[in-house]
């Protein structure tokens, strides 16, 4: 139960940061009202909904949890007022730290939940992926854009991924499962940030190549 | 029974308006007759399924009722053979009424369905209008488009949502169902229409400003 | 059970064929290797994975199968490496006789699962059509494209739909059940190829006609 009640607090703290990365694209697209709270709610609790389906779980943390629902209509409605107002506030650098904290949240937490369902090792790491990334990949397929995440270069899946497999090492080792939680999101949003620091970058497909066209 | 029985008679109305505008979204992108059909359907079956696999809810309506189907299948055919002959039937202003129509069905429907599975008020409003936007989403998003719900600044989501509360409402003063779900179906098909005739719009970002890019 | 063996093995066969074709659309839209990966991963898995939501089939088949997985982030890396190399092994033409072999391969399987739910008989081929097909719908969807299922006028769907149909005909006539796999997918393999071969088409709008826009 403590465990889970950590669980819960981890999502939630995630939520914020991936809901402001959805208003500020949909923002930058120039949708209406509607489009940026869809868009805001859709990248927060996207990778979560698309785990809970994966693995059948119910209820959805939403569902149970509509205080949050509410939070994220009340956030986008009101940075929308304020942005229209003409202040700079949200540039994709701000979001950048609370965006890498959330990403190592949702994977340690999507991790441990598909360990709980008895999934295998390396598809519950999957699933710890899954609830970090997609979330801003239905973000970027609503924006008609092909997701970030998958070709931009910079590392984001893959430190999710180390975030994953720390956590699950330590779980192996019979470490408390505490400790692996927040080892697995320090890791996963340490790699994050410190990739963007250094401008470290996945090997890419030699220009005019024959990955070209 | 006999609300469930309304229930299904209230989609089996929505679906056709929905399949239409599907159709034409298709055809405007001259897909092939796989493609009309494909969409028609996704735009009709589309925000009910999604609804359904968020609460869990089998069989699905269309699995359940395949008259429906193949209804859709043998529309979607005659209509792409008279669209070819040349006539010019299925202008988009000919499918504001149906489709205003299905856009206030599919939200109490949903509602219901929601409140039923015991969802808290909100998240239940919420389903209503997935359940009504959805398919049109799911339309654009294949159509490689922006959700036109997302962009287009005329309220659409908006009057669902208005209309799933008053469904919502008029069930916490314990009116009768029926009551209800004709008041909610109509302050949404009616406010869509009124929005519609008078040009309402929702608020959009500045030009040239921060929202831009 | 030995049916089901039977089943797992035909599914096996298609996965490669269509994790490479994945793979191809996202390397041509240079994406990095995360991309690469998770494209072939979703045009592998895609199909069965939203046929097993629809139907709520649990544990998913790469969930249960995971070396699957592994094999497919193996053949990634390395599909990517040997491209990156220079060589141009991979054509578009060199997948299509795989590629027509998991269409039939996950049309029937989809078709069977469908009817041991006890779908009706119309939607469990629907059922096969989604298993084939959905795949390559949601790697088009990423790759930010209409599908091209929906809009190259050659019959794909098509030929899926006639091979679920030989299998249930086959299967209401009583006929063994191996006999009924091996006639519904070498029917839908067969077609697609000598649609292929012969250059079927499916009709067109007419130029600058109605459908047009």
């Amino acid at each position: 139960v403590k465990l889970d009640l950590t669980l819960r607090i981890i999502e939630a703290g995630a939520i914020i940061a991936f809901a402001l990365s959805g208003f500020l694209e949909a923002a930058r697209k120039r949708m209406d009202v509607v489009g940026v709270i869809v868009v805001a709610f859709i990248t927060a609790f996207g990778g979560g909904t698309l785990r809970d389906l994966l693995l059948d779980r119910r209820p959805l943390f939403w569902v149970e949890h509509q205080e949050y629902v509410v939070l994220i209509f009340a956030v986008s409605v009101a940075a929308m007022a304020l942005m229209r107002g003409g202040r700079h506030q949200f540039t994709e650098r701000a979001i950048q730290i609370p965006d890498a904290l959330g990403l190592g949240l949702f994977s340690v937490s999507g991790t441990s939940l598909a360990l709980e369902a008895q999934l295998p090792l390396f598809v519950a790491s999957l699933m710890g992926v899954i609830t970090a990334v997609f979330g801003g990949v239905m973000r970027d397929i609503i924006c008609n854009e092909i997701p970030t995440v998958f070709r931009d270069h910079r590392p984001y899946a893959l430190c999710s991924f180390a975030g994953c497999w720390t956590f699950l090492a330590l779980h192996l080792l019979g470490a408390p499962s505490l400790l692996g939680l927040a080892a697995g999101a320090g890791t996963a949003a340490g790699l994050r940030l410190l990739a963007l620091a250094r401008g470290w970058t996945l090997p890419a497909w030699p220009p005019g190549g024959e990955g070209g066209g």
